[in-house]
């Protein structure tokens, strides 16, 4: 039997905050949408438990979100990570922190990788937060996909961090979650390709009409334990 | 029918080139591999002949392939890449350019992507080539996987370039190895994920004791044609 924990989502009202939080919330994890303001958090898990009733969902500001989960995982756009994480690294102190973001950028010739001076916004996220155990994971999974509740996301999900334990503390959250595959990707500095790579799938979405994830290829999916 | 092409292979006496040059020889196309002398070419293409007789496979210099090919492949390391191709501009002209490197580095803790200042060797080859048609294709592909002539590859590959026709002309090549998905990923800019991906892949393989590839999730094989 897998540990249940509560997962805090900082910046979690959007697309992928409230997949991933109504995903892990179905596996049975306790989930804590977190926003600038209760208020909205509040407003989003009334929608979302309009869609889902009974879900172990609950909406706070981020700051008490840090205090009470066990685990973070941070979904803010990449433009407001540096203000938003900055005041929170006494609440989130050594925790485990998985970072989702993406920093994108659009013109007429598309979507694009924009540099990030720190490597990758994973990397960032670990430089605000210097205590905390930061772990990228989920970067390329599409938010609508994730919206599609009766829908399975059958994709591969790239673990990257600098710390082994905490790798293997994310694997069976993001395996919670029905299709998906954690793969043990390595140390924290390898994030930015699958970062980027998000840049390469959205483009790959337009040009096909889909919602590209990816697989990787030649990795045997174990049985089911 | 497909067009059948002449391909030449610039540095294509490594793991890759070899194993390229003789998928697309078994599918059909006439293969140059390519060398700084014709000697080291020629005694590549001899062992190559050894394992598969027949195949339409020659070796010559780089440049002669250059004059002679109707598409050129880069696969040379990429720290020979500016001395080989600043050498070979006037050969290649304005013909396609497919680049398959990866400007990876290794330590201690494993395999991390270099950093290469015009954003990806893909787009340092078309610095160096500004008359040419370059398109980053094929940097995931394992050359152990290559190797094995009896196996198919079963692999999708992403194409990026700025020269939608190029993109265009390269994909049923891509097609024409055994396995192979090719998928229209956009601009030369997207590049730098996928060369830097196969870091990653590299990362994954040494902890899975594997030879992994990526496959787009959400894109359905189209029926064989």
């Amino acid at each position: 039997m897998a540990q249940m924990l509560t997962v805090g989502f900082i910046g979690g009202t959007g697309p992928q905050g409230r997949g991933l939080g109504v995903r892990l919330a179905m596996a049975g994890h306790r989930v804590l949408i977190g926003s600038r303001t209760a208020e909205r958090a509040q407003e989003i898990v009334t929608e979302l438990r309009e869609q889902r009733p009974d879900l172990p969902i609950e909406g706070d500001t981020n700051a008490s979100v840090c205090e009470t989960a066990d685990l973070l995982v941070v979904v803010v756009p990449y433009d407001a990570q540096q203000d938003t994480l900055a005041s929170l690294r006494a609440a989130i102190g050594s925790k485990i922190v998985v970072s989702c973001v993406n920093a994108l950028g659009f013109d007429k010739g598309g979507p694009y990788p924009l540099t990030v001076p720190a490597g990758s916004a994973a990397e960032e996220c670990q430089q605000l937060l210097p205590e905390a155990r930061v772990v990228g994971a989920w970067q390329n999974v599409s938010g609508v996909k994730l919206g599609r509740f009766d829908e399975s996301v059958a994709v591969d999900v790239p673990i990257t961090g600098d710390d082994e334990d905490a790798r293997a503390a994310v694997a069976p959250l993001v395996e919670a979650i029905d299709g998906m595959r954690a793969i043990d990707a390595g140390p924290l500095r390898l994030t930015r390709p699958i970062e980027e790579l998000t840049a390469v799938l959205v483009s790959i979405n337009r040009r096909y009409r889909i919602q590209a994830g990816i697989n990787i290829a030649g990795l045997a999916r174990p049985q089911a334990t």
